[in-house]
């Protein structure tokens, strides 16, 4: 995942334009992955698919012909969406189209400018401090056209056609954490999920950041209801805790599964409520889609320091905290396409183990009382009513066991599933 | 309202008689209350509308002549609702009528026999103790006779018929923060509220304790369907800290209301949950009718030393405690009349706050984040089924701030109100 | 209690057989138990009654001929339900049938074979230390036959059909706390409520475990409908302080009554969820009859050292724990019986209790006080929709003064039962 992120990290995205386009047919040698364009001017509810943004140059020069801030050097020193302008100008009439960060001197900042007509340049503090009182040659060779908007998508059919969906976003220029590591997980997450057999189909989106997920959801509307779990993946891969946000709904079975996972793992976690703020989620969970989409993360956007600076880079992001993540959304993901529901075939008082060889004769260990007990929770509880993560939550016992406990019973015939 | 109450104060009022009248006359001069009076002997509920009981003079004399217990000093002396009598008794024969406090000896206690016929008086212990054992003159020149309760009502007509009511008992005598209190709240709370425009129409109760709820109620059991919400409000004056007590119903909207209001403010605070002691809720709270009515008050009634003695007078009451109460109290009406429900123009998908001003562009202050972050949740939640309040709760975001959101948001025709 | 525990303690009992017979015999000296057979192959649920085991003698011979393994002097010395043998063999032959306790030398471990054609002996760790290489007589003197399964019933027809269900179980040889203790805790308390009226009826079952309980609810699957409120009776009398397990439903009458028992008597305890393992509540709680079963002891089977071994006799087993936990389980089934559901007659505002002599006059003590909060109570919440432990559960009032309050009040005509 790593390696893949490094490939990816000198694209200039945005979201839209050539960028994009780079990424998604990059990430086409790893995943199948189907790419769409949507014109621009198309009206996505209550908002329009914007001009394509290009952009093939930018820099300040200062008196003596140096290019002083340079668009390739770092593709941060342009504010995104910025409007083309070629003119000389003094240090006070550039100063307002400059950006840096006072208190992280050697680190540029990343800004857009998406719906308004502006045009900037961002830089390190150390830079703008070295400007003199001169006059400066200002360009940012940029386009505004018509064209499309880009997202790519890949669909997995699984046994039902009831979908889990897995979404991260593709907008950012050099950016690690913010886009790349989500990006890096979700393509192996997917090649994994390809390779295995699976009870629900899945749908991989890969879009551009609030636009992208609008549009999709405008042209989808009446595919939504087949999304039965969801998860936007992003901010993966930063030395954090592992952080799980909660649907809007709060308790769907997406959000009770990530909460037994992060919870039985040990390890240090958070679990958050759901807000309207952050990536797509806000989209997802708008309240006339309601969907059941968490946030996977590891800390949340806009709490560490490094999160939209030239300091969310290649080193920032680690392989050991993607390789965490990747395990925590694969081991989630399982669960959901592992939780059924079962109606036990003896209802009426316990079935009688021992004549079947399930049940301790004279002596057994720690382990097969475990064992033991996972069988009498899942045929205790299998009433229909419970999924093997109702159980789990209710005996307090990890989702795997539960589940391995099912699959010896429903080996005896002692178990039916229910119907969905 | 100290002052109103220093005016009050004087006066001799009991469950009936010319004591309330003359304290809703007085009354009258802030606010134009419609005085009511219902006959004696009148059945209400359970209960029989007294007979009237008016007091000229009482006093206890030694031997010498002198009054040494006088109602025209205090009119605590005196058990409310005492029989008449006028009789010459040792210290033997007078002492079970009479009533000290040997705890507080420089304070007269202040006693009732409404439902019983006997006689009584109350003096300091300091009194009692004086007293040798000598003949007394006995003397109350009390009547009781066929004629009226009375009470008070001011209705304030809102834009709906749905009412708030707020009820305040009128029957102590020169007690200032058992009853006093609660009747100047009422009031100045009147008398702002007259001033504004409401969406809620209001309905002020001034009455005795117990027989007054019980009567108003017997008058107007139809009615009371179209009270939403309500409050009793007595014991405000003090210097405790304001305690918000729940109606039967626990969750109605002003329990939520008031509470919400008290954990915003950031002071001292407590919330009780009902019993079915204290004022006139245990009447609107009863079974039959269980009526969304809390009460707000200081120091709970009998947690105070002072209460139901003449430790509880205009010193015992501070107008600064008198006007934290009042604004607690106006600030909680008024969130229930704000309390709207709206849904979302744009239910799928946010609407784009940038096109129409409402989002930062570049930059933004914390205020504007804050009030940015507002509006995403009013718009979030605005589905037809949460409340401003429901809003501003689950968001941990002070109503204020979640109404004044809500008004930008209804201004750009981004939410329409959902008629209740 | 303790006396006739030790009077049942030598007998040989076993899931089957002559034990089970002479104890359901010698309690029919204390209650009428009727004792039901049920025929060896009989086919219950998932489960067929087992053939009847009876055993005479048992015992190791060394090669002097010296019973050095002798079941005449402790039953638990045999494995139950073992199969007959008399044979000759090295100690290596006989070691894989021997078991003790290596952690407590000193006390003969408890082991079964119900369901398995096996044998073997149990001996403390000390006795099998001290064998040596030699030849050994090993004689197990037991039968297998077609007989029956025997348990007892005590049926007492009370006001309602509605049955509470008191269960213990029967099934063990030598052992106090597991087994003795409930039974006698269930035979003292049939005595006391048969001398009493009761609006429940009651049905006291005295079963072997497992499938005691399997073979009865088989032949009473359609009777269960009647059973209200249950309770499984084990482990008793042992220095632990008391636990209620709950049902599987978790908030059922008799676990509400049984919570507020243990919280009010302000004495050492636990409550503790429903779990599938542990006595007769499996089967009663397994998903196709869901009864509201819960479970009464002191500490949990396997939760102390002596547990299913010699350890666990009539000195670890004491008076007074029985005594407590007898009057325990005697007041949270005297609570069930009177925990009717009332409608106050004055549902509109208060009764006046004045005019009843129920409201203190003028004065008034702590214990009225106390008194006169409850009728408040019951009259507040008697809307036909909290039963008295609903009151006593919100008002934290201990449920006998709440009682007693609901009978003054029914007394004076205030309130009406609803019924059921």
């Amino acid at each position: 995942m790593h390696r893949l992120m490094s490939e990816l990290f000198p694209i200039c995205r945005s979201i839209t334009g050539e960028g994009v386009r780079a990424t998604l047919s990059h990430l086409q040698r790893h995943i199948p992955l189907e790419v769409r364009e949507v014109e621009s001017g198309t009206q996505v509810f209550d908002w329009t698919v914007p001009k394509e943004w290009n952009i093939q140059d930018a820099y300040i020069k200062n008196n003596k012909g140096d290019r002083i801030v340079d668009f390739k050097k770092s593709n941060l020193h342009v504010v995104s969406y910025s409007q083309p302008i070629h003119a000389k100008m003094t240090l006070n009439e550039l100063k307002p189209h400059l950006f840096s960060l006072p208190d992280n001197p050697s680190w540029i900042p990343y800004r857009t400018s998406y719906y308004k007509e502006s045009w900037g340049f961002c830089l390190t503090h150390q830079q703008l401090m070295e400007l003199s009182d001169e006059e400066y040659e200002v360009c940012i060779d940029s386009t505004f056209e018509n064209g499309h908007l880009t997202f790519a998508e890949y669909y997995l059919e699984g046994d039902i056609q009831q979908e889990i969906l897995v979404s991260c976003h593709i907008c950012h220029p050099s950016l690690c954490n913010d886009n790349l590591s989500g990006i890096a997980l979700a393509t192996f997450l997917a090649k994994t999920i390809s390779l295995q057999p699976n009870r629900y189909s899945y749908r991989f989106l890969f879009i551009p950041g609030t636009i992208g997920s609008i549009t999709w959801l405008a042209l989808h509307e009446n595919h939504v209801a087949k999304i039965k779990n969801g998860l936007v993946v992003t901010g993966v891969g930063d030395p954090g805790a592992v952080t799980y946000k909660k649907s809007r709904q709060g308790d769907s079975e997406i959000d009770r599964a990530f909460m037994h996972i992060l919870k039985s793992s040990g390890k240090d976690h958070s679990t958050i409520d759901f807000f309207p703020y952050g990536y797509d989620e806000r989209q997802y969970c708008s309240p006339g889609f309601n969907l059941p989409v968490g946030s996977f993360m590891r800390t949340p956007h806009g709490k560490y320091e490094e999160y939209h600076t030239s300091g969310d880079n290649l080193d920032f992001v680690q392989p050991q905290y993607l390789e965490e993540s990747y395990n925590f959304c694969l081991q989630g993901l399982t669960l959901l396409d592992k939780n059924n529901t079962y109606l036990s075939q003896n209802s009426k008082c316990e079935p009688q183990l021992g004549k079947r060889g399930l049940y301790k004769a004279m002596g057994g260990d720690a382990d097969g009382a475990k064992r033991e007990m996972a069988m009498l929770w899942v045929l205790n509880l299998s009433d229909g009513h419970h999924s093997l993560l109702d159980i789990a939550e209710r005996s307090c016992i990890p989702f795997e066991v539960v589940h391995e406990a099912a699959e010896v019973l429903r080996n005896h015939e002692l178990l039916k599933e229910v119907n969905g």
